[in-house]
Order: structure tokens, then sequence, then C-alpha cells
């Protein structure tokens, strides 16, 4: 680089060119709770946890299931990429999203180099159009005595492994385990599982939603009294369904900051 | 695309330019405990946090002060860049290194779109080459009325207001506010502050170091009551010094995996 007299010059003749540059991706996990119950086991929660999958079309990893995903552009924020990959490739808007980790590792796709900065999104599934809610793209994530696995609620015989690195395509299988640990680790010191349920719920919901998480039954009573100072009574019950009316709450803190 | 019989015939003509590419760099953050005391007001903590900052000296943002940093090329992991940039800019070795966030702003480089994977290191002061300790690179960061200042420990004069966002290089200002909500995040579910001591310490160390993470003074018996489970004492005591002689611990817990 000759002598550089000051920054304008300097920038001027910039040549972005002179360092090697990567190809970034941007993917996304889409959370939600499952409608499916699981067997009235003792200790298992009643709710679990799902992830949204896109069987792929193109190559590379050809009919291999994925997380949504798209190239970052440079003109576009990684959150903006995020948000056109949701309303592109599954027409959803607003929904809460967090960037979890950087994904890095050399081979981890097949084209070239490719780093993807991986994203989380939190959706109470009843409030999404029903075409999405009823679709088979969502799959149960199920603790087994050998580790998750991941069963398709419309199709219960399709089944992936999580421990098997490839059974998704990419590192998709490895992101999803990194995803759902910090989700684990941040429930307990933020409100983000508020995310989780809709706008009016019981505390029978809400605890069914921590516990799908942490992978693990709680007692209601504790669980009651660590979560009352965050929620406010709406003043109404649940109607029908057979079970006893349940008092409906709404979350009393500020979800934008947690 | 012209249709593509199998992945194999896919891959062989894969151009990955035909995707935009984009400059990717690590910034790190190197975090230790200050040595410099204190005024002794009540209730503020002892020690204090303070960072590693290295003054550029090149075009853009010459002479601002930053975090160290460099590109990522194509056949790195993100932690070898950073491995990397430690060995080479700082000559460090062996620090323990987190992945913090990627940062993204479309303007935070003048020179070209650059996104920056941050990355924190814990280091115990004490343990690094005593070049590197009596640096005039290390900024101790306190907490004041108006929020936090960077001051240098050599040179008490040179502050910067973190609350500037062009205090320091590029966002660097933001990216050290990051680390450091991180770092107070996780200190309450993690064992990261025991990166921050020497393999021996006593209780009052360690509290110190929770202290300045935290910006503010614990009570020490339920500081003891908490912490008790991960220490161990090693049957030695501190000598020396003119102050009475305290029993030293180790910490008894798995550090490669916090």
């Amino acid at each position: 680089m000759t002598q550089q007299t000051d920054e304008k010059d300097f920038l001027a003749h910039y040549d972005s060119q002179q360092f090697e540059q990567l190809s970034v991706t941007t993917d996304l996990l889409i959370f939600s709770i499952s409608d499916v119950k699981t067997d009235n086991y003792r200790k298992l929660p009643e709710k679990m946890m799902s992830v949204y999958l896109i069987k792929r079309s193109q190559f590379p990893c050809k009919d291999k299931w994925s997380l949504a995903g798209g190239f970052v552009h440079p003109n576009e924020t990684l959150e903006e990429t995020a948000k056109k990959v949701l309303k592109q490739k599954i027409n959803l808007d607003n929904l809460y999203l967090e960037q979890l980790y950087t994904f890095d590792k050399i081979d981890r796709d097949p084209r070239t180099r490719i780093l993807s900065v991986g994203y989380m999104a939190l959706v109470n599934r009843k409030e999404l159009p029903s075409g999405i809610q009823q679709s088979n793209n969502w799959f149960n994530i199920q603790q087994t005595d050998s580790g998750l696995i991941l069963k398709n609620e419309q199709q219960p015989d399709m089944i992936f492994d999580l421990s098997n690195e490839n059974c998704l395509a990419f590192d998709h299988a490895h992101i999803i385990q990194v995803g759902l640990n910090r989700l684990k680790n941040k429930i307990e010191y933020t409100d983000l599982a508020f995310h989780l349920v809709p706008h009016e719920f019981t505390l029978t919901e809400l605890q069914n939603v921590y516990e799908a998480i942490l992978g693990k039954k709680l007692l209601a009573p504790a669980f009651r009294r660590v979560i009352k100072s965050r929620v406010q009574p709406t003043g109404h019950t649940t109607t029908g369904s057979g079970h006893r009316p349940s008092a409906l709450f709404y979350y009393a803190g500020d979800k934008s900051i947690i």
C-alpha cells in the first residue's frame, strides 16, 4: 500500500478485494410449543418443543430437511436477512428474533466456506396462519434415553436422531442443539418463555412451556411462587373444554427488553 | 442454473462468486481484573474490570484506540483467527476464549461492509508476561453516575466515555458494552469468573472479581454460602503483606465446560 496522506484519501483507494471475502448465511431456528400431547408417562412434560424445518428441493443436500436460511447480502443487516428468509420462504412476519451464534466449521457446507449466523425465532403457534400451523414442517423435539430426536408431527414414523450429525442438511442438527441449550439457560434469568404463550394464558399453560424447554416436570407450587411477580390476572377465566374454569393471566413485564 | 443430475456434478460446477461475499473480522475483548484499587468509597467494589486496547497505527481510524482484531481467512475457523490475532498482535497464547456476538451494522467500518465476530478472552493478569502486565494498553472500566468510562491505568487523564459511540475505533465502544453485559449475566449461572483469579485464591480475591464484574458490593456471608460448593481449600494460607493469613482455595469444577 502506498503512503496515504489522510483517511479520506485512504478510503477512496481502499480495495475490499485485497482481503479474501467469505460467503455468509443466516439460518433460522423457529421454535414453538407442540400441540401434540405426550403419552402420559410419569415425570414427562405434557407439552414438547417443536422446530420448523424445510425439505430442501435443490442441491446441495437435496431432499434433506434443513433450517430455513439464505445468503446475507452486503447491504443487509443479519436480522434483515433473517426477516427476508422468514417472509420469502415461509411467509411469516413479526416474529421475535434473537441472534444465537455464528457457526464456522470449515467444511460445514459442501459448496464453499460459508459462515452461518444462527437466529432463533420463538413463536406462539396459535398466532400463525392456519396453513403453517397445520403444515408437515413441524418436528417435535423429544428426549429419549439415548438423546434428542426429532419426530415429524404429521408422520410420526419420520424420525431424526440429533446425535447423528448428518441427519439434517449441513450442520443443522448441531445448530438445533446449540439453540435448545441457549433457550434452557436463558429461560431461567429472562422472560423469553412468554413469547411462546398466547397473550392470555393459564398458569398451567405457562408451566407447560417451561417444562417443555427444560425437559422435565416442575412442582406447581414452586413454579407459581417464582413466576408470580411476572404475571397479572386478566380477571377472565377459561371457558368450555370440559375442565374447571382456570384464571387467565397476562405477562406483566416488557418482552421487548428480555 | 442449468439442471444438475447429481450433487457431485452440482458441486463441481458451483461458483462461490455467484453470491456476493463479505469481509469478516474477529475483534477481541480481552478482559482482566485491574490491580488498581479504587478510592475507598462505601459500596464501590475494591477492584475493577479492565480491558486491553491497542492504539491504531494505520488508517482507517488512525490514532484511535481499538480492540485487537484481524480479517478471517477462508481456511480458518473464527477461533483460529482470534488466536492468531492474540499471538501476532500481543504475543499471547492459551487464553480462555468464547464467542460473544456478530456485529453487523452496515456502516460500522468506513472501508467497506465488514461483519465482526466478537470474541471474549478472560485472563488472570498475573499470569501474563510482565511486559504486557505493565503495558499502557490496559483501561480500567469505571461506573460513574452518567455511565461507563474507560480510564488508562498508566495515564489516568486519558478517559473515554463509552456512551459516546465514537470514543474508540469503529463500533468498539458498543462491543465492550455488549461484552460486559454478557459477562454480568453469565457469572450468575456459570463459573466464568474463575478464569480471572490465580490457580490458588482467597475467598476475598474471588469476591472482588464478582464485585468488579457486577459493579457492586456483595455481602461476604451470602457470597460464601453461594460459592462454597464450587471451591475447595488447598490447605495453604497467604503469607506476608502485613495482613492476617487467609485460607487459599482452588476451583473444584471443570473450567473447560463452562
